[in-house]
């Protein structure tokens, strides 16, 4: 839909039809918000909806929701959707067609996956059948397997809720897009909210009761007993569509565009969001990630594009920020494991440091990890756990990377200081002060 | 003393003598702590103290307190102190001489601006007197000259003390670091906080009582009745000494050095913090900044340099946070009068945004000011003004400045992003975005 209205903005209904269509109930929502709303942080799903149905028409957008597209004609130009409340079908020609079908959660093939009371929280309509399963639960038992972003979000909002909650997951520490030794920080702050982790854990099998709903989730150790499952085992790009279309798909299945967001070898088929791989700008590799606000830029870049205009996405850096609870957790960049798979060598340096100068009361500590190459100090990556005002510093890295800075260089940047706000040195900086030191160290 | 800190930690007492003059009591203290001290945030001043004359002495470096340096000798490399308590008068030799002899507060030659009751705040010992001074104080009128960073942060500390605070300042709006768009913004929200704010005024003298003690502040217009009052009209580098030797200074009275912090034409003498000018990356010309975070990155590169290491200091962008209770002022790069000054052309761009994403709870306004160059949508300079969130978001500005970003690249940066950290577009993102759109339809 960012496509679309972006595209409206440029060309007016006379100049530009614009057709869209929608399997669900709702269109232009935050799916990052559905934690909060299920924490109560929010209240939804109202809230979470940037513009429905109605004011995307008002604005002169044909959009039929409720109509799942179920084949691409790319040779004649045209799409074929059904109407999910009536199940009939029709064909719709296009000159230009823009794809966006997201991501589905993984969802894997256990034995009784599907058994009420286990939740994906993907869409509103996830959202809403997970808060009536809480209301109507007769325990207080949640256990949330996966503890990635989803994971470590869905955590906090169950305990919220007041529930026990324990997260499985099959890495040693939490968040594996951190490195284990940063993940592991993220552990102990969740052993100390009360949340029970279980690392290393492989789920076998849901089992359920007498009336068929889950009663406890079961890894090779040991039974868990559930009154609610939440799965948050991430995502896979919703390429069906494309793949059975014959349009190019990369290593993680999702479609391979060009810096314009075409589908690569069409001239007629953008694609961005969920479903569609990205560029690392420091990896020089393609990524899938899953995160709204690459996906509005794509709507952006591909509105322009589609309605004569110009506009480009050049890639990300994999910057993302989380939180369980006061505990913030951001990371840019490269891991150490992607720095060596993309055959960098690199160094590591990790300080402690305050959030304010250190005597400013709310000072509060942060964990930064930083990943610097060896010979070039070339800033690779940055991680960061800590509590109030840590997340967002990591913007600071993300830019740097961006901008292939060093870490020679992120120690000069002229960042803003004040007691209240930070330390005389950013934590960031320390952190890369030490990495000078380690890239001295390591020489050539 | 970061300089003698940073030497000390690549050459051992063995290999380096290295004595160090101060004239005052304190040593290594955070002076852009005491209005926090002032306003009773922080326990002073040992709380502000970062390291204690015996502590530098532990670490063998020969540290006179109370001891001033009257004449420097550069033809035969030495320095004349005399004791403060004894009065005795010394020369002492050098090899490598560094001047850190930080800046003076300005005090125009005022009739009464030297009565009891008021006060600056620059050193450890101006807070001492001040504090002192308002347990004495028997009114609760508390008048500050100058709505610099100086002059808000002490409006603040006196607001906390529980005075009737007004603030004067011969610019029409309050934080002339900002354009007066922004600053508008500002006295705005101190009008709020009950702090009153006379812009344009021009103080012509400070009235005395009987007893000699200050109990007024006259302008040309009015006259503000005073029981305290605080002078922050900013300061000037401290060169006497200096300009006296015939060394290089600038523009502004500050040393002129090199890119290791050299002064300039010198091979034995450096210089940093409050008492240089640096070079501004974006405007290429040398300003006075006076704050604690380049002098401590200062003294980091003069201390590998003088000890045979090597470091450089590449110059600023100009950028300041700060804040009046629980407003967020920050600002990096230049304004519109500094890039008229610069002979640049520009668009500017001004977004509301909010710091979370609006729908998640604590989500604060912030206004944002982004300057780019025409034609080629340099990124010249931000401006920011909100609350909780606000400031430390101007480091991304900061960063894309030092890069030389356009403002598109701005627009594609990869930043933190999750409802309880950020809008799906960052508010400096938005207004870069609205930057952006100004660049296009400003043309050639």
């Amino acid at each position: 839909m960012a496509a679309a209205s972006g595209a409206r903005r440029l060309r007016g209904p006379d100049e530009l039809e614009i057709v869209a269509f929608e399997r669900g109930h709702f269109t232009s929502y935050s799916a990052c918000g559905i934690p909060y709303w299920v924490g109560g942080d929010v209240d939804g799903p109202d809230e979470l909806v940037a513009r429905t149905p109605e004011q995307h028409r008002e604005r002169g957008i044909a959009l039929r929701m409720r109509t799942e597209v179920t084949e691409l004609d790319l040779e004649r130009q045209r799409v074929r959707a059904r109407d999910l409340e009536s199940g009939e079908e029709s064909w719709t020609g296009y000159d230009k067609l823009v794809l966006a079908t997201g991501a589905r959660p993984l969802r894997p093939a256990l034995p009784g996956i599907d058994a009420p009371g286990v939740h994906g929280v993907q869409t509103l309509d996830d959202g809403r059948e997970l808060l009536d399963a809480l209301a109507a639960a007769e325990g207080r038992r949640a256990v949330v397997v996966g503890a990635g972003y989803i994971g470590v979000e869905m955590a906090e909002a169950l305990l919220k809720r007041g529930y026990e909650v324990t997260v499985l997951d099959r890495g040693e520490q939490p968040m594996s897009t951190l490195d284990p030794d940063m993940g592991r920080l993220v552990r102990e702050a969740m052993d100390g909210l009360g949340i029970t982790t279980v690392g290393g854990a492989e789920v076998t099998r849901i089992l359920t009761g007498d009336d068929g709903r889950v009663r406890a989730v079961a890894t090779t150790e040991e039974e868990y007993p559930a009154d609610v499952v939440v799965l948050g085992l991430g995502v896979a790009p919703e390429t069906s569509l494309a793949r059975a279309a014959g349009l190019p798909l990369g290593e993680y299945g999702g479609l391979l565009t060009d810096l314009s967001m075409r589908v690569r070898g069409r001239e007629d088929v953008w694609a961005g969001g969920d479903c569609v791989e990205v560029l690392d700008l420091v990896s020089g590799r393609e990524r899938h990630i899953a995160l709204g606000t690459h996906a509005n830029k794509h709507g952006q870049v591909i509105g322009a594009n589609v309605a004569g205009g110009y506009g480009t996405f050049p890639g990300v850096v994999g910057t993302a920020v989380s939180k369980v609870c006061s505990l913030e957790i951001a990371r840019t960049g490269l891991r150490e494991k992607d720095a060596r798979a993309a055959g960098l060598r690199f160094v590591t340096a990790t300080v402690e440091a305050t959030s304010r100068a250190g005597y400013y009361p709310g000072a509060a500590p942060m964990t930064v990890k930083v990943l610097a190459e060896r010979r070039t100090g070339r800033l690779l990556g940055a991680q960061i756990v800590g509590r109030e005002g840590a997340a967002k510093r990591v913007d600071i890295a993300a830019v740097a990377l961006t901008a292939g800075m060093t870490v020679e260089q992120l120690v000069a940047l002229d960042l803003g200081y004040a007691p209240p706000f930070s330390p005389v040195w950013d934590p960031v900086q320390v952190a890369a002060r030490k990495a000078v030191s380690a890239v001295r160290a390591a020489g050539g």
